[in-house]
């Protein structure tokens, strides 16, 4: 499926709307990041994007992958593909430089991830998931766990696998049943049965590791009984060389409703070995390091395929000929004009637009938090950061499938027909709301942990943090509305759960998709103040024009919405949903 | 798929709200329908769905259609379930009993219809194009052609179509290409290619006539020279046999997002014997009566997906234990609480359930309105009616929509996977926003022809009609500002068209999202009125709170949207939606 990178799009906001080299002067590990070394990233991640794992999007949705004989094949031309992926060192992009990562700024990381999801979602996930374990073993790995599996992962030799869910659980780790049994040589047995395992098997490394949540027998009930293991597919020896297969298998390949390319997996652990990942029992907190990278990516992935979107129907609208201008032929020479001239077609394309352009801009906004939380050890940084994931995580891929959902409609007939390809992204684009924590999972994380607990410190911080930008002069006082309309919502939030311990659940939704808009509101008020007279700043401000009038006042309505309590929700009986 | 009919919900509109049998008695046709035969239909019709329809349901999407050596196989078990369809005579249910029809009213076939498109849509379509098809027959039709064609149709022993678009040609039928060379019997020999053909080609029939639009050779240009013909399979002979394969057929068939049950062909005809349905170059008129028809059908389409997907997310919730309740353990004994401790789970089954019922209850009100125009020729009713159809089309197939996608996030992962079925339901229901004249369309019908060259008046009398229901008083308030709001934006928008040729297409989709909104909530404050205090009015009514204090208020938002002008479309520079 055709793609193109935004290549101008990550100049101007890294360049001209965050000054991103200045910020990048003042972190040690930057150092050597010169404008000329970025745009060459930049160019050459665009490049494997369009022309390497884009022609084979489509390919990986018709031949999806196949288990035979306990062995997974993906979809032809993935190997092939991956290898030059994983050659080139994007894997290890971000990761730790003393085992071979690149060391890259988390916020660079993220354009390039956007690329490469808006490519082809189901290819990128192997890469993906190993991003997240070499995360999560090099903060909680020992020494000798970081020797033995970074490089191998950030160069891709082996991938990683996130195995949490049970079919019982889901989002509750608590109920978790797979069991680690200690053994004499330090390493665990882990039995039981884990799904929805993405990357979990498939044939494109020569080991996988996957990080997998157990209970150690006799640990304690609940989430904190719950320890992370590594569970590699092949243990390397001592000698560098791999042991013989571990003691897990694929039981069988999820049927899903797209990403059809990404092998999911049902695994069965049958007293397969394991080492402990960090602490005893802290296995939670192990995951989300990876968990959070996840969150973040995933969000990208909305985005990616919010863009792919765009870039199909666009270029549909463009090309098709239907219908007159309602003020006069446009093109009298045709038979009739491009779709183009509809105001409702172009309503659709700046509605995608507008949220995805929005959203790269603050979720780059997030990954510069990151950047400074990690090197400049910055804690109101880390605390932005936090604050951030969830809404990337769950408006990023709500907004990419409402953006493809649009695309498929300017499309109209064929939007729905396998061979124009924008159903595919609409399939593709679901997961992104569902895993990695449901999105409402991630609205109450936000509303619940991350405002009402702090009090909406950290909100008003970064707030006043944001205030701080320069937005273009016609769209200063919608954006200071903007915000006074989240802060008062958010005051009224905070008030009424302390009396109320649903509220937070009951309101999560829509404050989150309040805090993103309002977030998109300020990212369109500085974009606006930046662009230029040219083509590429006409865009911006011709679509932030539009999201101001057409798209802000959502936030009206939602503002409305949250000052409902929650006695609307929870006064209905629970016998009578399905009465 | 399980699927529980609403014959409940059927009955309560029918007596406790619209006092139907009052409003029947008044129509000469319908004298004869007695509470007893109207209950007696209801509950046959929901047997139909639940037991006959609903079980092929996800047995047509695995297996969908095949095309060999021109001929369509439909899935297993589809001929066996549509001849029980056809043979209880529900194809004719509101068809002309001169012609074997059962002339009930539109508002009572539009309660089995929601049912019939819930329990298996792929299915049911082969019979939504019989219906649409026999009404076109039965307005424009010579008395042969009613005497030849009706009855056979009514009893499914043959089957309609409707062929439209073209390749190159969708919406703007003037572009049409299909030609019709008269003949010197009177008949006309049809040569051209039709796409998206719907039930088109398949085995379920001895026949099937498809309604073919094209234009006369030498006739005028546009949609002026468009005529509408009779093309059936086999042509009918003067002796009732049927003659030789007529000359159309099947090129291919899409592959389809969803509705895979469905056959979609390509239809080629290569001169095939055509019979001119009404007058010459009067094609669209024509086949409009046929369209009119299929654009409520369809939105009850996406009223009975919406429901379809209610039913299987708040069975899951219910049964699915995971987490606790923010205010504690409510079922203490289990390892963890049902779903529904969860107010966001809450909230996206109420969400369904509020678009579900409320969109129910303002259907049903259009369908009264057909009757009356029909049997009593109501001209205000005419009007109504023509006001209502692309509210219902369009508002009720973006819900659909809607809950289809919540059921599926209250599954989670599972509502991502094939085995759950709820992913289905997604992409069955997509379709029906884009087919029969895609939404944005319908909203520019709706905002355009029916509200701003109509001054408005039509829309003003409806909302004095529906202000003379009985509302609850709780909610008496919130309606009566929900129809100020929408007379106000009625009126800005009729003030700005007058100077802006674009206004009503760039304000169209809001002005029928907010449109469809106010009528549910006249709806919700009618059926609480109604609601007791037993268990189904207790549903009601707190379902009705979740309305207004949850839904309603996104009317708010869309009110500022539609006040911004068409320039914040139409400035952005054609050639930079692709730069």
């Amino acid at each position: 499926m055709d793609y193109a990178a935004r290549e101008r799009d990550a100049d101007f906001l890294m360049n001209d709307v965050f000054n991103i080299q200045e910020k990048w002067s003042q972190i040690e590990a930057f150092q050597e990041l010169s404008p000329d070394l970025v745009k060459a990233v930049i160019a050459e991640g665009g490049r494997l994007a369009s022309e390497v794992m884009a022609p084979l999007n489509e390919v990986g949705d018709q031949h999806g992958c196949q288990l035979k004989d306990g062995e997974v094949t993906t979809p032809p031309g993935f190997k092939e593909a991956f290898a030059e992926l994983t050659q080139g060192g994007w894997l290890g992009l971000s990761g730790n430089p003393a085992f071979g990562g690149q060391g890259m700024p988390k916020s660079l990381a993220g354009l390039i991830e956007e690329m490469f999801w808006a490519a082809n979602s189901s290819l990128f996930l192997y890469g993906s998931l190993t991003v997240g374990a070499c995360l999560s073993i090099d903060a909680h790995g020992s020494a000798e766990q970081k020797q033995t599996y970074l490089e191998k992962l950030y160069s891709g030799a082996w991938t990683g696998a996130m195995a949490l869910t049970e079919s019982h659980a889901g989002t509750d780790l608590g109920m978790m049943r797979t069991k680690a049994e200690p053994q004499a040589d330090g390493s665990y047995r882990i039995t039981g049965t884990k799904i929805f395992i993405t990357s979990g098997e498939h044939d494109l490394a020569e080991n996988i590791v996957h990080l997998t949540l157990a209970r150690i027998v006799d640990g304690p009930k609940g989430t904190k009984g719950i320890s992370l293991f590594i569970v590699p597919k092949y243990v390397p020896q001592s000698d560098g060389s791999l042991g013989p297969r571990n003691g897990w298998a694929s039981g069988s390949l999820e049927h899903k409703m797209g990403i059809n390319g990404s092998a999911t997996s049902v695994i069965n652990y049958d007293g397969a070995q394991g080492f402990l990942l960090g602490e005893e029992h802290q296995g939670l907190a192990a995951m989300f390091t990876m968990m959070n990278y996840e969150r973040l990516s995933v969000g990208l992935q909305g985005l990616g395929a919010g863009d792919l979107a765009y870039q199909h129907s666009a270029k549909y609208a463009e090309d098709r000929i239907q219908g007159r201008s309602a003020t006069g032929a446009q093109s009298p020479d045709t038979e009739a004009d491009s779709l183009l001239v509809h105001p409702d077609v172009r309503r659709m394309l700046l509605t995608q637009r507008a949220y995805v352009d929005g959203c790269r801009a603050f979720a780059f906004f997030a990954g510069m938090q990151l950047d400074e939380a990690k090197h400049n050890g910055d804690e109101r940084a880390e605390r932005f950061g936090q604050l951030l994931t969830p809404v990337v995580k769950a408006f990023l891929t709500d907004k990419g499938l409402e953006a493809a959902v649009l695309a498929q409609q300017v499309l109209g007939g064929h939007g729905y027909v396998k061979e124009w390809g924008v159903e595919q992204i609409v399939r593709d684009a679901r997961i992104a709301q569902i895993y990695e924590g449901a999105n409402g999972i991630q609205a109450l994380d936000l509303a619940g942990r991350k405002v009402v607990r702090d009090g909406g410190k950290t909100l008003k911080e970064l707030l006043d943090a944001l205030g701080g930008f320069d937005v273009d002069p016609s769209f200063q006082q919608p954006v200071e509305e903007a915000f006074a309309r989240l802060l008062r919502v958010t005051d009224s939030m905070i008030a009424r759960s302390n009396e109320d311990a649903n509220l937070p659940g009951a309101v999560s939704t829509d404050y989150l998709d309040m805090m993103g808009t309002t977030l998109c509101a300020w990212a369109w008020g500085v974009m606006a103040g930046k662009a230029e007279d040219d083509e590429f700043g006409t865009v911006k401000k011709q679509t932030a024009r539009f999201f101001f009038a057409r798209l802000l006042p959502r936030t009206i309505g939602l503002e409305q919405s949250i000052l409902a309590d929650s006695d609307v929700l929870m006064d209905m009986p629970q016998a009578l949903f399905n009465a």
